[in-house]
């Protein structure tokens, strides 16, 4: 298996090393390996002295299958009806059994949520190319800081959008690497793009930037920007790839939110989707279009299952992901099998790819309910009447960005307002300023908030966040001594 | 808080960033932060989404609880006598709740298993000084990583015992990190120690070793030593921390079989050993003798609990752990909710310390029952009766080693034919040659073998196992011609 881009492989991912203990022998003449051989080689318990020995899990038909409560403890014995059974053995391969997922473990992930990973990406994602295949990571952002690992050397450069999820720069930091901003096109009435900005910086990189090497990698979080709400056409990948061919470097397209999909706010919900009417309305992927394996896309089951598994995938040339797994063996080690007991036998529970599809459609509806009922009422808002408070209608994800504007001059005194009338008026919100690569670079463009639909428990505090974000905004404009 | 040794960290570990985004804000004058905000900061969903809704939890009353059986496929429906739910949400802080486990978690660990950790440590090991603390790792080898990566630049030192746990050279090799080997004094009529050797090594340091720095960390299994199966005694660890201190290096101790603890072949396994006569039976560690944070000791839950949940602590002064939770920051995150849902509520449940104590001691009575059974087995053999196989009457953890001798000037030419008695005879074994440091530098002392007692069914095979070594041990005598 021959990898096209092994030219961008970072010196110590190439000298890695995987030495292990144990031997192998092999026999000449008519001799043959006894067939019971008793193993005495690894410190690996046996499964018998595992305290653990049998596991019942809820599952709930629906997100908010009790409705919109107030919190209080409660403790669910998950009914016949709706859970499943870990068994402590099983010969199921789909299945994973307690001896195996509590054992040590591949590095890689286990063969059957591997497999699922696999299947999956085929149906939903279509690779562009034969030789990719999947890994299992431990969320997200540790696929992220694998495939840096992968490729980034000391004094490397990484493109990043302007506004970007901030913890990667502490990573990239940590390698060496050096950050620097790509300019976004963003605005209510605008397309969203930064083909042209890359275009450009990549063109006239060596007058932009005479002391930086010319980018290895660009990190991109094309469907639900974070923070910006925003997908990228089909056509915009198109672009940036033929850039990245160009100038030779590494797309790795960070996939949190992908199957948060929205259409315009004018969508209604539809709860009975069909799998493959999802699928056919997702905004696509880098990795559909990638004919040579020059794209990593990393997923996490964060998003749609939970956070605390810390569990997620890379899809990428095979090249990748053993470069990848081979970083795991030297730091992470292999994900928790007790999560991938929780995922695999979920998805297995609910069927496979098409019931994973279903309950993802009733996370996906959900989150475009409170899109809606947030969006309606922030553009609904006298702040935005006003012409102080611009939201931008996400295209995807958790957030919704509203531009704050009141004018150019005033904008950065603004903020310092804003932020104690937050805290007065009750709502916490992201700056641009919080999410900017570099906040001199972007000090024009970060006059918005991000704010996360996620978390409560309902719509309504949405709607009572959006008046209460109106409020702070026309608090600002009467202290800065303009027009409420 | 002032740290003694920190002129030992590593540049990477000083410099390293933790940039977030969210900003914070201070009112003046007589002005309130709203009493009930709404928080729209993070992208955490609402456990609401998550698809789980309530585990139940079966729990063994002790290691194999229907007996030595052989292998089928069996699903165990928890009893209600003999399991425990987790709730969705608690108010319990001992308990770890679904909503908690499942959401994104503190790097350092759960609260409460953070908590456990540090009351475990303080009642069974009392470390030296106040100003210590403990970290959740995802297992004893990343533990062991996350210390490489505090101290360790590229061209540093590490002393590590000749024979000893091979991939972690994997893991320093990464790092840049030089390995030197340290001289085993042992045998099965001597009284183990490398105190003398590293004392020679260090006092000649420039002549021995002219192109390489002085170690900078010293890497030990003292109890279980892997392969060796020896344990240190206390004064032969405070003569080492008084070598460290003159020398000024770290000291990792590596502890994932301490609880695994033997005397000599002639005791008889107590089950019902209080938690008190346990502790105090124990072969002690490094972190009880340090007066000034420069031992670091890292434990896992794989020997004790299950392997697959990919838990393990650190024990370290305060900015060891603080330096490891910042590299926790930009590699791992946060271990495992699931898992540590587990190990916290499981030992909940069967009583806080004290339970999980009278776990650990089922656990190591089970191991001492297979050590006693295998090393009888071992010493009453042909092989052993011969004087070709020299069992070493293992004080700890989960293997006998056996060294084999067939006159120094065959036993290489042993080694490779033993390779395929094994194979022929049906024994997997471990052999000293893979698990030196420096094949080179052990190559006299590497003829012996590491066999694991923890994987079989039961004591059955391993007096088989026994039988099939000597037989193995024979054949290869009498293909070298010595008398059988």
């Amino acid at each position: 298996m021959s990898y096209k881009h092994e030219n961008l492989f970072s010196e110590r991912s190439k000298a890695r090393i995987t030495r292990h203990f144990w031997h192998s022998a092999s026999l000449s003449g008519d001799e043959k390996p006894h067939p019971n051989p008793i193993g005495l080689v690894g410190g690996m318990p046996n499964h018998d002295f595992f305290p653990v020995n049998g596991i019942r899990i809820g599952i709930s038909e629906k997100p908010f299958p009790k409705g919109y409560h107030d919190e209080v403890a409660v403790t669910n014995e998950p009914t016949e009806e709706h859970s499943f059974l870990i068994p402590q053995v099983s010969d199921d391969p789909t299945e994973l059994d307690l001896k195996t997922a509590f054992q040590y473990g591949n590095t890689a992930g286990a063969t059957s949520l591997l497999k699922f990973t696999q299947d999956f990406v085929k149906t939903v994602w279509k690779p562009g190319y034969e030789d990719w295949s999947t890994l299992m990571t431990l969320g997200g952002s540790n696929g992220i800081d694998k495939t840096f690992d992968s490729f980034i050397e000391r004094g490397d450069t990484v493109l990043v959008e302007e506004f970007s999820f901030i913890p990667i720069l502490n990573s990239l930091a940590n390698l060496g690497g050096v950050p620097v901003p790509l300019k976004l096109d963003f605005g209510p009435d605008k397309t969203f793009s930064f083909v042209e900005n890359l275009k450009y910086l990549l063109e006239n990189w060596g007058s932009l930037h005479p002391d930086k090497k010319k980018p290895k990698l660009l990190y991109t979080i094309p469907t639900g920007q974070n923070p910006l709400g925003v997908a990228q056409t089909v056509e915009h990948k198109k672009q940036v790839l033929q850039l990245a061919d160009e100038h030779d470097f590494i797309i790795l397209e960070d996939e949190p939110y992908a199957y948060l999909n929205f259409q315009k706010h004018t969508e209604t919900p539809v709860f009975d989707l069909t799998p493959e009417q999802f699928i056919n309305s997702l905004h696509g992927s880098y990795i559909s279009l990638d004919k040579t394996g020059r794209v990593v896309r990393t997923e996490t089951f964060s998003k749609v299952f939970a956070p605390g598994l810390r569990l997620g995938f890379i899809v990428a040339h095979k090249s990748v992901v053993e470069s990848c797994t081979k970083h795991s063996d030297v730091s992470s080690r292999a994900p928790s099998g007790v999560s991938q007991i929780f995922v695999n036998n979920t998805i297995r529970y609910l069927g496979g790819i098409d019931g994973w599809l279903k309950w993802i459609i009733k996370v996906r509806n959900e989150y475009l309910v409170r899109k809606n009922a947030f969006y309606k009422a922030l553009i609904a808002t006298e702040a935005a009447k006003k012409g102080y408070l611009k939201p931008l209608d996400p295209e995807c994800g958790m957030f919704i960005s509203s531009i704050y504007d009141f004018g150019k001059d005033k904008n950065q005194e603004a903020t310092e307002i804003l932020k104690t009338r937050f805290l007065v008026n009750g709502v916490g919100v992201v700056f641009g300023s919080g999410m900017a690569v570099d906040s001199e670079f972007s000090k024009d463009r970060s006059n918005f908030l991000r704010t996360a639909i996620c978390y409560t428990k309902n719509t309504d505090d949405l709607v009572e966040a959006a008046s209460r974000i109106s409020k702070s905004i026309l608090d600002t404009a009467e202290k800065l001594g303009l027009a409420v």
